[in-house]
């Protein structure tokens, strides 16, 4: 199929076209047992693990704008999906992308969107394998991702069990710093719709602690969000000591009242981990971590009880602030 | 999560309502090794086998109607995934499903939609073990397949080799006389809303023909544009015989004229399975089939030379007719 045809990027989108450009352009051939643009494709597993699956949608008007550019769109696409596998601890393999755009789209934007998701996949040794193009009114791009895991180091939202700590990875905050510094224009600056866009998956943290964790999850809804999650998933009371959070520095202005910086701590995704893991694993976990350049905070507690708590200087315990992230309320915007 | 909170389908869809409504009632336990709703899903490959994967996308004003049957829609976004892992012989294992849907819609459509999909894929032994919903001005649906496959049954489209017959499941131009029956009419009767979703993926076909095939595909874009893909992927030159092709009955009409009958045999997507095989191995491909119940049919050969083309009777062979299935065309009308 290389070669036959060009590909005039600035041409209107054909399904057939951009086909052909992906079976050029990427180096499918790394990992797939079938030929980019058959009807599937086909990965060998690696011998004792499962198949961890995901996947994850943004859409134009909710997650990115018209002029978003796209390279950083197809990027962002592969995150969200990159930051579920490495909540699960999987080895990133394999990403197929669903791309809708409007009749008449040039043909570039498609190729932009698909070069910038094998790109941000490439980092964590996962390449696009497959895709599917459509026509409809409304640009979308879903990323459906599959990875490879121990199944006993798989650590389900529901494993976490009193006695355990809190810790994240990461700073808390920077989404709701990016989300609040949105909706604060009407017309979003570049700098701004890259930096709604602008995801950075725990890929090397994920497969790093998760055999440490008894539970993991990202915070792709922020950090407030994930601990309800973590409570209600394993039936505990999950405590969030305020003064321990690794804040964002956005978040660190001296300008910021207290409740305007807990209100964007708890705005935004942040796409770092939230785990809870027992007390005497903890050394290990900070070191293979640190090991690895990243950085890991112990921000609270698991308890029999239930509910997510947010712990107040002088121990002070108030339940913990629902998500500034709404999905589908009709009066905040989701960044993704 | 189970039980904690009511789901009023009436009510406007939520993220973490829809959720709770799949893990308290979808059956993914029986796969997953994960919690239906945790950040991925998980499943074990059987020994000795590859992964299959494929994504599809459908679309409201493209593939399906604001007044479609959301159960329908739900069950063709299963199908036409289903139909990629049988193109490639693959035993169907896990669905994924990204519903986008704009806010207030009620949460009863994505039910429906996601029920839909459920029933289509366990008839075929899949289960949805996950999914994603978010906000957006247009409703889409986005399914992506996992399957089991032997890595030397898997039939590539580039895999024909002259000499070899080409071969068909089922009927040809089903789906060209519905989307004929769609192109009559500006408002379509449910009947003709439900024609255009109803595709039956040719699963336990292509499980038994695999190991007969050479090449293998679906014909989701008619039978002209899978043997135009079956000769490009090969570099060979792909013959079909008109007067072989098993019309459907509603191509079979007397009152059709003979360039007519061909438009509509070429027009839409059947989702029946193409294949090139040895003639040796026919006798053997035609058994199992017939075992299951179903049809096989020989309609050209596979020869060196370039290109697909339609022979007529009396042997004059003429360039394979476009699909009228142009995506991304202006004028025409994808059905799915």
């Amino acid at each position: 199929m290389p070669g036959r045809r060009k590909s005039p990027a600035a041409a209107a989108i054909d399904e057939r076209r951009f086909h052909d450009w992906l079976s050029r352009t990427l180096p499918a051939g790394r990992t797939g047992l079938l030929p980019l643009g058959d009807d599937a494709a086909a990965i060998r597993p690696p011998p004792g693990t499962v198949a961890v699956l995901s996947i994850d949608s943004l859409v134009e008007g909710t997650h990115f704008r018209r002029n978003s550019p796209p390279e950083r769109i197809g990027a962002a696409a592969a995150a969200v999906s990159l930051s579920d596998l490495a909540a699960k601890g999987a080895e990133p393999t394999a990403l197929l992308l669903a791309i809708v755009v409007p009749v008449g789209t040039p043909q570039a934007w498609a190729e932009a969107v698909a070069r910038g998701a094998e790109r941000m996949a490439e980092q964590f040794g996962m390449a696009l394998v497959g895709g599917d193009t459509k026509p409809g009114p409304v640009r979308t791009v879903v990323s459906s991702v599959v990875g490879w895991a121990r199944a006993r180091a798989l650590a389900p939202r529901s494993g976490a069990r009193p006695g355990d700590l809190l810790a994240t990875t990461g700073t808390v905050g920077r989404g709701g710093a990016a989300a609040a510094r949105l909706l604060r224009t009407q017309r979003p600056d570049r700098a701004a719709l890259v930096e709604m866009l602008d995801i950075r998956p725990r890929v090397r943290e994920g497969l790093a602690l998760a055999r440490y964790a008894h539970a993991m999850l990202d915070t792709s809804d922020g950090v407030a969000e994930a601990t309800r999650l973590l409570s209600q998933a394993s039936h505990v009371r999950a405590e969030v000591d305020w003064d321990r959070l690794p804040l964002a520095p956005a978040l660190r202005l001296g300008s910021l009242s207290l409740s305007e910086r807990r209100r964007r701590a708890f705005y935004g995704g942040d796409y770092e981990l939230l785990l809870a893991l027992p007390p005497q694993r903890l050394r290990a976990a900070e070191r293979v971590v640190e090991g690895i350049g990243g950085m890991l905070t112990v921000i609270g507690r698991v308890q029999r009880g239930h509910g997510a708590w947010l712990v107040m200087r002088g121990g002070r315990a108030r339940p913990m602030p629902a998500s500034g992230w709404q999905p589908f309320a009709r009066t905040t915007r989701r960044r993704t």
